[in-house]
């Protein structure tokens, strides 16, 4: 069977630290590494400042390689409603940089990414993160945390949609 | 006393109904309402569909008008936490839009916004409407509610900053 290769950038979004991990899914069906990393934004600065720089870091990402979907984690829980805003805010950010164009986006709750990654919806972080090494085929596990979790998130999808996509063409 | 004229793009941000107003202070320190309206998004849309069309909408007003200043309604109340992280995407993508190149930002809280447009923090819309009207020379007060609020903002940010303003030059 031959599909046709996509490309996933999954994000852990978030003011301080956003993290995007890129896979691509090949015409085999294999999951290939091609880049993960984080965007920081500085403490010290305004909230639109830092909003600013999140949704331009990731803008750039997106240019750069191009990914036909996104997939983002979905917040669960959050402290306090003030908290809960500025983190919206920040998801805000990410999501305007990842629409556009024709690209689809989804989002899973935690549980749906270690389902899908893990097999167990419960699985701890560590679980995760080993196991987004061995289905990337990676050396070590990807650093920093969030990074490996954004890797997650895209595993997740290409999983999740695999389905979807072949009842589509 | 001759100040430089500047123009402010108020704000009520939200996911379904953003207000905007446009308010220049002129070189004599008058009010000069410009325009005011709202960015409606469809309901039945996914939510970073609605977020681009709210960034896009806004944007397209910040390239029109080019307002060297915008001021932002602070949101101090929500529901619950689910309602807060929707809220907050929305905020963020106004930020977004409104954000960028040497443009000034600022945020009031409902109660600064009446303080400043009617000198009592606690005064309902109906004053605060009625003083949007009498400040910027408008013949009925402005409709729909979002958009009189934006430009409440407007003149609240007009009217506070004119001190720092002075301070600056």
């Amino acid at each position: 069977m031959v599909m046709q290769s996509r490309l996933c950038i999954g994000i852990d979004p978030g003011l301080a630290v956003t993290g995007y991990g890129l896979v691509r899914e090949t015409s085999q069906g294999e999951l290939e590494h091609l880049d993960h990393g984080v965007i920081r934004t500085a403490a010290d600065r305004e909230d639109h400042e830092r909003l600013l720089s999140l949704y331009q870091g990731l803008q750039s990402i997106v240019e750069q390689y191009q990914p036909q979907t996104c997939a983002v984690e979905k917040i669960f829980m959050q402290r306090n409603v003030k908290t809960a805003i500025r983190v919206g805010q920040g998801r805000g950010a990410a999501l305007i940089a990842l629409a556009g164009s024709q690209r689809s986006l989804a989002e899973y709750t935690p549980m749906e990414i270690k389902q899908a990654v893990v097999g167990y919806g419960n699985a701890d972080k560590e679980q995760v993160q080993e196991m987004v090494k061995l289905l990337l085929g990676l050396s070590k596990i990807p650093r920093p945390d969030d990074a490996a979790d954004a890797l997650a998130v895209a595993i997740c999808h290409l999983h999740s949609s695999r389905q979807n996509f072949l009842a589509e063409r």
